[in-house]
């Protein structure tokens, strides 16, 4: 501890470079393929690249000074402690696994730019006022089980055992025994729930191209959007192609492509960031020459504001049914989401913007359109979520990528805005 | 011979009805599930059920007092031969092969309703001056090879021994292995090459609701529509559903939910007859929360006016690329089938006409809007195709129907109609 605080000295871009780059390649190898898992890296919960990644990670952070220690959920954490008694702590990462098949920097990017941040504080600055934790989040893309943020979930309480009863992977290993072949949920470990947490930052690729395309480095994220996801069926009658009169037809294929137009129509027009996307469909019995007898297909829709995304769909489903009344085929949808709009901490975003502001990197506030553990934590403390660049918005894909540079100047914000909150 | 003709004498329905309900239950056991085929009969080209029924019906020939023989690509004549001497042929049938899964009457309605008209008129007023053949054709579907038409088409010279050369089922069994386990294909049975047809008459299920929803017995067609079938791509962009603005995206499903729409706009404005089905699509990546980068779709156009067709997919193209450049997207297409539409013979149809309205049963003149083996001979030879309805158009499916009062009617056309052209 030291009686006066030091000025802080951030290192230079160029310092950071290296380890940053090295670090991201490093990790990418668990689960990768390819030198440096520059082909993808499909890395999922409890797997044995899983197991293996959290492993190099705990002996990286006992490494860097930081004392490892898992819950039983899996999640890893590495403990900087402080010297104040109240015992709360500064949390910041982000989540170990990924999607199947995909890159180097979504979830892993965070773990090591905190776990750089906070080895660099620890090693010019020792020990801190608050304590730090730097998190391996075990699960958050549902990409093996259907489960998501079963890491931050957890930690949280919105996530428990219960969820998990019954459900298991492609493979029919049951979540249960996955967890017990890792050495977790058999009480070894502390459970994961937690009291003590005073704020949560996370640092991640966008997964969009609003930052690249308008030319700033870090994005400050004001809220995770809400999000509703419907499944949606329009019933008509198959019949022959050929000799089928228009006017006899009920044309389930037609009747959606007027219900998905208005979708793109509806939502362009709205003009005020609102997202609406069909991404998915069957058709029924899906034949040239047959008229469609059933389609159903995803409707997606997203807005930092609950009540718009509310307004747009209650009346998109009024114009709806009247479409497919004119057409003389039924409608029927199904909500099977519906998440609210989660707001990040003004401060801690005010904190970070000042900092930009002195380091003199662009940025600028935006919203995420994706979800993220930090919209679990953000509901339970407050939460920063910052994110840098992702080349051409591509995500969830081998070809992920943000340039190192880009990276390291998350890191550098990441260690000031540390600094400010723990010493 | 008879020196004078006698006045012809029709039999009553109630006499032929139970023949021809008889029949239809006889020849459905063969392929067929269920009692009588009433759950599906599957029929195709040279498969052992295939074989077990042209058999019976060659049986069935000779018990009638007709001279079967085969050709050597399996069609089977049953011929009755007449007295004059230029040896031209009044054809007479249907095709006997099914798709999967399809119904009692689709093809085999027309060669039971051919056998019973001439088996009667033989019994009844012996030899007729013109010879009459029923044929069951070997092949029409197109449900076992990908190749239809296989029995009319090697008779009038549109398909021949090269195009089917390469060409197996799903199974992996070649068309050549197919012909030579049924014992066709070695040169045992004559050439199906014919030069000697007279006409050519089908009785075949409407396989629409025209009939039915009109309340008429019999359909004279005029022509079996041309049509073109193309498969359109277009191509556009993934993307993140959620991080994505509206005004970035290049959504290939929003295009191709547009112009679907269109083409269903223009048919029912068109209202002259034409009828334009989109029955296919596929979506990719088909994900609810990924931007679509590709779909394709099928596009089937059909009238009996060639031009009419050209000038419909001409205009429609011109829009669909405007709609196309306007949302980024981009549109390929590709036309696989283009048939002209064929006349049925004028002077034939007249001849029913004037039969049906003496026996008082109501008619109408329509165009068919699917293919039939009537749409080879018919630019081959004159070509008389005659409708029974189909019960609530349900074609293709085991539930297809048609009451025997209805099938009757057929057949009591056909014997004024074969005698009057042959005796």
């Amino acid at each position: 501890m030291r009686i006066e605080q030091q000025p802080l000295v951030v290192p230079s871009p160029t310092d950071l470079h290296q380890q940053v780059s090295e670090m991201i390649d490093w990790l990418a190898t668990y689960g990768g393929q390819g030198e440096h898992g520059d082909h993808g890296v499909t890395r999922t919960l409890y797997s044995p690249a899983w197991q293996a990644a959290q492993s190099a990670l705990e002996h990286c952070m006992r490494e860097g000074g930081l004392i490892p220690r898992y819950d039983d959920v899996g999640n890893l954490f590495g403990r900087l402690s402080g010297t104040e008694q109240d015992g709360r702590v500064i949390l910041t990462g982000s989540h170990l696994d990924t999607v199947v098949d995909g890159g180097k920097y979504d979830g892993a990017y965070g773990i090591i730019a905190s776990f750089i941040a906070v080895r660099y504080l620890k090693e010019h600055y020792g020990t801190p006022r608050r304590s730090i934790e730097v998190v391996s989040l075990c699960e958050e893309e549902g990409s093996r089980f259907p489960m998501t943020y079963w890491g931050s979930g957890s930690m949280t309480g919105i996530r428990d055992m219960q969820q998990v009863e019954g459900i298991a992977d492609a493979e029919g290993i049951s979540f249960r025994e996955a967890m017990g072949q890792a050495g977790f949920g058999m009480g070894i470990h502390p459970s994961p729930r937690r009291d003590d947490l005073e704020c949560f930052i996370e640092l991640h690729v966008e997964q969009g191209e609003v930052l690249e395309r308008e030319g700033q480095s870090i994005g400050l994220v004001s809220h995770i959007v809400g999000q509703r996801r419907y499944e949606v069926t329009v019933s008509g009658e198959s019949n022959h192609a050929g000799t089928t009169p228009m006017e006899w037809r009920r044309d389930a294929l037609l009747t959606a492509a007027e219900l998905i137009r208005l979708v793109g129509e509806w939502a362009k027009r709205q003009g005020d960031g609102l997202v609406a996307t069909v991404g998915r469909m069957e058709i029924h019995p899906n034949v040239g020459n047959v008229i469609a007898r059933e389609v159903t297909f995803s409707l997606d829709v997203r807005h930092p504001d609950a009540e718009v995304i509310r307004q747009f769909c209650e009346a998109l489903f009024i114009e709806w049914k009247k479409i497919a009344a004119a057409q003389g085929t039924t409608l029927t949808y199904h909500k099977w989401m519906d998440e609210d709009p989660v707001a990040m901490s003004e401060t801690l975003a005010s904190k970070a913007q000042m900092i930009l502001a002195r380091q003199g990197i662009s940025h600028r506030r935006m919203t995420s359109g994706a979800g993220h553990d930090s919209q679990v934590f953000g509901t339970y403390c407050p939460t920063s979520l910052l994110f840098v660049p992702s080349h051409l918005g591509i995500s969830h894909s081998p070809r992920e990528f943000t340039g190192t540079d880009e990276l390291v100047c998350g890191v550098r914000l990441l260690i000031e805005l540390l600094y400010e909150l723990a010493y």
